[in-house]
Parts: structure tokens; C-alpha cells; sequence
């Protein structure tokens, strides 16, 4: 999805099961390699069979990733990349959970995203079938017109606490340094995390802010008024008691309370209809060089005390290894498989 | 969704059960008119728990229609509004069928449409439940950023043959005379339309084209250059045979084959998903003056001969009356209702 791009107006994610070799994954690469670069060209790719629908400057972005299985087939698996353990609050649903690779298909509008994701899976037929889909919505512009953070469906700026891109710290947190053929790669935790709206809206707005540690207004944190200002997480009101209190999500999450650690989110927003019933919820993705290193630690420590997790809770998984960019001649994972 | 404006990236429909009675629904529809007045003007309705997803400047229109069995509580039935007979081609789920009431949001984000159908649906609580809701998406903008027509989800330019918004023909169209509550309202079919993509992609380009006799490339007519040149339909290949083919579905639908009856054509993409199984189509949205004097007789036609039929099937049909808009001082339905 381009990491380092901003968080895209619809997305899908398709997790796959892969039935075939090492050969065939490489060849499945090759392919993948020249649609990814006639579709992110706005070009349609070799054999699109509705070759106007790939219409050029949608924003068309497109992530492959490695799940674990796949290193059965290759060896060099980058470090701490297995299926994450069950924590106390998941309930996990096979449905939406593992897959031995992914694609990730973002753009600025839905039809560039269906039409891409619908090219990719028939190029993927000898090699791999689609195990699930997540469809996934995010607005970045604000009502200016002006790029902002996006909000989350329980309303609240979502994105705030990331490394800025471009950064020293952000280039220590996402980019891996092993083994040799994953440097320059991330790695990609994706989560699918069911929100209970109702419940949610029975709170006052202040215990709704209490429970982040930040306002819904700004996304300011409750210690400061912008969005951006520091979270001072020594603050205290008039009763003594912290301002930031400590089983927020963002007191619990800050690298400070994490031995450092941080990673990189992106969330979209996603909606699933059963009939006339809908849940709504948030596709967490969350990018780090280490997953048990980085993301493994923090979320534990969330499930054992985040204020967010009577509202929340995890109904999907995934870990996936993002192989390297590829250059002009080379292709995706040749670094692995060539 | 404000007719006479272009089909919104992200829409929304919801059909609704009602469960009251006629001085319930006038409570519900000022209820709705107040909701709707605040979101469309980008300001949070009345109670919003969530304040900060409405968001100005996102294109935001909502439409609101009134099924059959309203008219039972009310009397004044707009003429020929019936649930439409079931087509030979047709396979109707219930699921997707019928509604008392139809709630319908469009928008450029889908962050602002799922938020504002939230709010409507919720403060209908007492009086409606939902039924049935439907996704759907269109790109109306080319890779230069102009305003295009758009595609469905065969890649088919769709929207071309409708009468131009403004001109006595698109008056003449869609809005409605009698009975007297209901003059300058409009009927709207909604009908769910799947359609196989992997059957259609099997064709060549030039079958795809003969069964519409429009270009892909274009939407041109076969017998001409550009998307909007009027089609030939008397025009003949060096064979002698009708460059637009007798069964094409532009000709069957042309309302000079159709004693010069005229629908206005909204189309929706949609996608579903059942686990990793996609099925796509189209939520073919159509509105007229009378439902049973111009839309009937036309899908009777296609129904009959049209050659896509071999590629789509309708599994949801609904039929509204969506009362006259709304002026500052009076609500939604005041007319039928006040
Ligand atoms: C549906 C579930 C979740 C919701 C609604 C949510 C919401 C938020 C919000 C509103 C913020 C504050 C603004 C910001 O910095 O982005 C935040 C921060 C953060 N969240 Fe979450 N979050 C969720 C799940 C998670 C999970 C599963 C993790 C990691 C395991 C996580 C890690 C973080 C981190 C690292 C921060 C930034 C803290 C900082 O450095 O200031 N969140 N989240
Ligand atoms: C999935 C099903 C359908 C598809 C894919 C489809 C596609 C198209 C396409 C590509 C065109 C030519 C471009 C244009 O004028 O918009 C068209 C025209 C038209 N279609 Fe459909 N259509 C479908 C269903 C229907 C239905 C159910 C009706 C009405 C019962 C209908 C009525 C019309 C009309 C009136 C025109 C314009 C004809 C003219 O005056 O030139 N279509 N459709």
C-alpha cells in the first residue's frame, strides 16, 4: 500500500493459500510483478479483460506479503513472524485469520480497488487461492479539502501517536535489517478488530475521551489542546489523581511505557452486513522491522489492561512478511526466490 | 441522494420495516427531516454520539422514500407503485426485496455515509427496522479529474442514453403529477442486479459490444465515434445485417423502440462477499415519473430478448415513492402526511 503514502480512501485485503512450489511462487511473483507495475501505472495488466477500468492517478497502491508458510517453501523467515499468540480478549475467527500471502490493493476510489484485486487473484489461479477478503474505507481530508489524520467509527483522530514518515525513528521502526534478502522489507501485522458501537455511545463524551487519554474534538491528548503536542503522561488534575489515566489506550500504547518499542499503525474502517445487521470495526495494521520484537510486547500489554477492551475486540490475525520494493528489472521477492 | 446531481462515489440504501402508524411516521419523517438537514449542511444531527464523523463539504445527499404499504396507513397511493411482477430472469431473495421505507445516502467518503445512515437508522428506532441495506460504489471522474459517466463493473460506459439533467425531457421523465401530494415527486426502482463476470469475460471485446451495441472504449454507439453520437438503429453492415444487433441491449431499452418511454438510470457498483467468494453487480437504480406507466413495460422488454440476460439476474427488486423535496419550514412528506 506504500507504506510511507498516506492512508487510502478504500482498500482491500485478500489473504491467500498457497498450493504450489518454491518454482511456482517465483513465477507467481513475476506475474504479480508486471500487474503491480501496469496498475499502479494506471495501465491495464497483460490479459486485463476489462482493460478500461484501470484508469490512471486513482492512487493505486499494491502490497504483497509473505505469511509464514511460505518460508517452509523458501527458508530465511524473518525472525518472530509465526502466528501471534491468542490473547485473553481475542476471540478469533479462522475466517478472518493467518494466510500464506497477502495483497494489499489501496486507491482513491472503489472501483480501481475492485478491478485490481480482481486481476491479481486470476493472475494468483495455478498458485494460490483467496482465503478471505477485507474491504476497508478511511477519509483523510478534511473539510477544507486539507489532508488530516481520519477518524476511526468511534470517532476518534486515529494515527496521531506514528513516527512521522521520512524520520530517523520511523526508518527504525518498519524497516527490517534480517535475514540479508529482508532488508529494506516490514513486516505487517493485520488485525480485525469488531467495535461495539451501541455500547460505546451509552458513555459521556468525557468517559469516551478518559478511556484514549486524548480529546474526540482534536485528537489533542487530554494534557495538551493540539493534536500533535507531547502526551504529558506525569500530569495530574487538582485531586492528584493523572490526567491521562493509567489504563488509557494511549498512556498503555506510548513507546515511553513500552521500553521504546514502537511501530507504525494504519487503520481503515470497515462495515460487515449479516442481513440487516451490521458490525462495524477497525482493519488495524500495524507495521514494525520485528513483530515478536516491537509489536508482540505492546500487545500484550494491551489486552492486560487497555480501557479500550471492553469495546473492542480482535475477530481476525495475520502476520505477513513485505518483501522489499522491487527496482526496474527486478521483481518482487527476487531477493528471496530468484 | 439528490436525483438530478451526479451517482456519488459511496452510497448507501436501507429498507425498512415500519412499525407504527400514520401519526408515528409523520414523527419519524420530521425526526428525519432535521437529521437531514444538519448532516447534509455538514453539521452533526440532533443527539449525534458522534459529532465529529460529520464532516462538511462531502457531497453528502440523503433520500428518503415511501414503499407501498405506506400508503395503506396514509391512502393516496401514487399510481403503479406495486411491488413489479416477477420477470421470467428473475431470482429474488427476499433479502434483498420490498421495504416499506427506503433511506438512501450518497457521498464522496464512506466514513460520511455509513455515519450519517447510523443516525438515521437510529433515531427510526421506534418507529422503523431495517430490512435490507446495499453498498455501492461508482467512479465519476476520469484519470484527467473531469466529470466521466463511469463504468460498471463489465468495464461498459453506463449512464450515457439518460435524458440530460434540466431539459424538458428529463422533467417530462421523472417527476411525478398526480395524486396532488406527490406532484414534483418521483418514483424509484431499485433493483439488484449480479452479474457474472467470469461468463462475460470469456467473450471476445467485440460480443461484449454487440450485446449492448455500444463500444467499451468509448460507450460510443456501434454506428458512431463518440460516447454521446445517437445510435443508428437503422444502419446495416456490408452483410446487411444491423450493426446494432436486433437483441443489443441499447437498442431493446432505446425509447424510440419503446413508444418513447423514458427511465433515468442510476447505477451502483457493488461487490458481496461469502467468505472468499465474491459475487459483483450492479444496484441498477432507475427513476420515472410512473412506475407501472414507463419502467414496467421496458423490463418487460428486456426481460423478453436482451442479450445481457445471459449474464445477469436480478435477485432484489423495490419500488418507492420519493415524496417532493423538502423547503425550510416544512418536513419530508408534509404533503402525504401533514
Ligand atoms: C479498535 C481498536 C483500536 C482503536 C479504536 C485504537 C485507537 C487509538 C487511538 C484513538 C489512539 C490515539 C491517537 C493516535 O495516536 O493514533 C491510538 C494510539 C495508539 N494505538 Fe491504538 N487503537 C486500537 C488498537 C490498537 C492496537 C491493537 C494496538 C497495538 C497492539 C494499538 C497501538 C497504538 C499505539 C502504539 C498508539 C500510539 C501511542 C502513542 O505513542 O501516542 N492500538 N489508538
Ligand atoms: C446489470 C444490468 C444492466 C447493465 C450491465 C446495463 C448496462 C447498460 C449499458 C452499458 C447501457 C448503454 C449506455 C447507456 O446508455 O447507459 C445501457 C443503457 C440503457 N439501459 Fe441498461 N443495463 C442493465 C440493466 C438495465 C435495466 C434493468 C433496464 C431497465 C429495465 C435498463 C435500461 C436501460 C436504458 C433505458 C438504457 C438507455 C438506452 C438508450 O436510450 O440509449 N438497463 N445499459
Amino acid at each position: 500500500m506504500g507504506i510511507a503514502l498516506g492512508t487510502p480512501a478504500s482498500a482491500e485485503l485478500v489473504a491467500f493459500k498457497v498450493g504450489t512450489d518454491r518454482a511456482g511462487l517465483g513465477r507467481l511473483m513475476r506475474l504479480w510483478t508486471s500487474d503491480i507495475v501496469a496498475l499502479t501505472g494506471g495501465r491495464p495488466a497483460p490479459g486485463d479483460t476489462a482493460p478500461e477500468l484501470a484508469v490512471a492517478n486513482k492512487g493505486l497502491t499494491v502490497t504483497v506479503g509473505f505469511g509464514a508458510r511460505v518460508f517452509e517453501l523458501t527458508g530465511q523467515k524473518p525472525s518472530g513472524l509465526d502466528d501471534l499468540p491468542v490473547m485473553k480478549h481475542d476471540r478469533l475467527d479462522p475466517a478472518w485469520s493467518g494466510g500464506d500471502l497477502l495483497v494489499m490493493v489501496g486507491a482513491d476510489d472503489a472501483v480501481s480497488v475492485v478491478h485490481a484485486v480482481r486481476r491479481l487473484i486470476a493472475d494468483a489461479k495455478p498458485f494460490a487461492t483467496p482465503i478471505w477478503r477485507q474491504n476497508g474505507f478511511w477519509d483523510s481530508t478534511g473539510a477544507d479539502g486539507k489532508p488530516v489524520t481520519g477518524r476511526n467509527l468511534f470517532g476518534q483522530v486515529d494515527g496521531t501517536g506514528n513516527p512521522a514518515v521520512g524520520t530517523p525513528e520511523f526508518d527504525e521502526t518498519v524497516w527490517s535489517k534480517t535475514p540479508d534478502w529482508f532488508r529494506g522489507g516490514t513486516t505487517l501485522v493485520v488485525r480485525r478488530i469488531r467495535m461495539n458501537l451501541d455500547t460505546w455511545d451509552e458513555l459521556t463524551r468525557s468517559e469516551q475521551e478518559r478511556a484514549v487519554g486524548r480529546k474526540l474534538s482534536t485528537g489533542a491528548p487530554l494534557t495538551g489542546t493540539a493534536e500533535h503536542d507531547e502526551l504529558d503522561l506525569e500530569a495530574r488534575d487538582a485531586d492528584g489523581r493523572p490526567v491521562i489515566a493509567p489504563n488509557a489506550h494511549a498512556r498503555l500504547s506510548h513507546h515511553s511505557e513500552n521500553d521504546g518499542r514502537r511501530i507504525f499503525r494504519k487503520g481503515l474502517n470497515y462495515v460487515h452486513d449479516t442481513g440487516a445487521t451490521r458490525e462495524s470495526g477497525l482493519i488495524f495494521l500495524s507495521h514494525q522491522a520485528d513483530v515478536a520484537g516491537q509489536f508482540l510486547p505492546l500487545l500484550a500489554r494491551l489486552d492486560a489492561a487497555d480501557a479500550l477492551n471492553e469495546w473492542t475486540t480482535t475477530i481476525g490475525s495475520a502476520t505477513f512478511a513485505l518483501p522489499p520494493g522491487f527496482q526496474p528489472g527486478s521483481w518482487l521477492g527476487q531477493s528471496l526466490l530468484g
